[in-house]
């Protein structure tokens, strides 16, 4: 059965079975604050981050226990020192965020972020080649950068779900899946939007419970994070991990609009409640 | 004389001569509107591009004549095949938009990028190593990407204004210059905000004659352009050259405010006049 034969069936079976029933929950155990710990990728990739904003990031991922710490391979290094023996994970994006690379630049720079200590990494999916139908190009680039690190660090697709229909959620979840990928994963924080809670059900539908989903973008408050996993994530990327697992609301306070250009129902930066109609 | 004194001496001099006089204009030829085709770098770099948008872009930007089409390297190969004895040069972004990847990989991706037809490429620097004041990794940084295009392909530093400090500008110039590179470039398109008539005099007071500079980043219409090359700029970064090259005032008609989320007094996305006083 050739590639668009696997796809089509996939897609068809996903779509039929999520137009007729609940997706199971993924997460049906302790769901404390506390608990939410080792669900968490603590997150830092803006352009501007300094050495010293990093090195912060690490101590509060060692002091809270988190999954791992995730960062811009630039500074996988740095962070694989500071995380030693602490079992933090170092975790860095590829090809990030847009995801336009070729296959063999994601690979490298996946192999390169593995010989520096990354023992996750969280690639971004090749949206324009989803755009344009080309399937070969999606599942050799994920495919790419799979055999790049085997063995090595475990990897999470991202797959930009704001950009994409529901059709092409389930398509790049099923490549990633079939090709080897250990995590599909929503969004970057970059793009138009973040995580949804039907995304991460469409998600987890279409994986099934063998491989990962995680949720990441606008993940800010406690209620947020149960949100997701009750969804069926498993992993939570967010900046807002000491906010979630002291059970609380988010780590700012709520003030006025800074048009952050990301606007949904809820604010995904955190930074504002919205009331706009428009919103 | 090591890096850090050369540093000090190239931003005390620019530092002391900027407050003084005015830069030199570099742009002080013909201006009309056809004439102005040379100088843009016809661009589409969002995420979601289709085969057929970047193909549209292709055909526009050979239509007017332009200096090149600016894509992600998962297209340059279908641009160079496109572009293929047209006059009009293939060029793609480089760790872009973060410029958070290692000079490795970095290196490897403008090479891979320079094989697949690349004649012009725009690497994004390391802005998290200037943030850190690691002016050693900057320096290494640019000079992998130098080294790797060599002989192959031009290559532009987008530098990122909007997230620089005037004395942080001067360094990250200088250094471009320093280790080789053809031009130094305001923006991504993708940060906090565009080109500013100010930025473009401060690079090239900074570079001088010999290098160029490219404005890009909220160049939309005629004037902007014009302002730019009169500011110093010798390339312009914009997806709205036919409209420039008709004297125009924008390709789109402005509409409402959609949050795009990169505010300034000027909307740098050309889809909104902004009024409002925060703005």
């Amino acid at each position: 059965m050739d590639i668009n034969e696997i796809i089509k069936q996939v897609t068809e079976e996903v779509c039929a079975k999520y137009g007729g029933e609940t997706a199971q929950s993924a997460g049906g155990g302790d769901l404390s604050p506390g608990s939410l710990a080792k669900y968490i990728d603590h997150t830092i990739l803006k352009a501007n981050a300094s050495i010293e904003d990093v090195k912060k990031v690490c101590d509060e991922a060692k002091k809270y226990h988190f999954a791992s710490v995730c960062v811009n391979p630039s500074y996988i290094k740095f962070v694989a020192g500071q995380l030693e023996g602490s079992g933090v994970a170092p975790c860095c994006v590829i090809g990030f965020p847009l995801g336009a690379c070729t296959p063999e630049a994601k690979a490298y720079e996946a192999s390169d972020a593995a010989s520096n200590g990354a023992k996750e990494v969280d690639m971004v999916i090749n949206i324009g080649a989803i755009k344009s139908k080309d399937w070969m190009l999606v599942k050799r680039d994920v495919e790419s950068v799979v055999n790049a690190v085997k063995g090595r660090a475990i990897l999470k697709v991202i797959i930009e779900t704001c950009l994409l229909t529901d059709e092409e959620k389930v398509k790049a979840c099923a490549i990633s899946k079939m090709v080897g990928a250990d995590f599909v994963k929503t969004s970057t924080g970059f793009s138009t939007g973040g995580a949804t809670v039907e995304d991460v059900r469409l998600m987890r539908e279409t994986v099934g419970p063998d491989i990962g989903v995680k949720a990441s973008g606008g993940v800010k408050t406690y209620q947020d994070a149960v949100n997701m996993i009750r969804a069926g994530a498993n992993r939570l990327g967010t900046s807002s991990g000491a906010a979630i697992v002291s059970g609380d609301g988010g780590g700012e306070k709520p003030h006025e609009c800074i048009n952050c250009g990301a606007c949904r129902g809820t604010c995904p930066s955190g930074r504002v409640q919205v009331t706009k109609d428009s919103y």
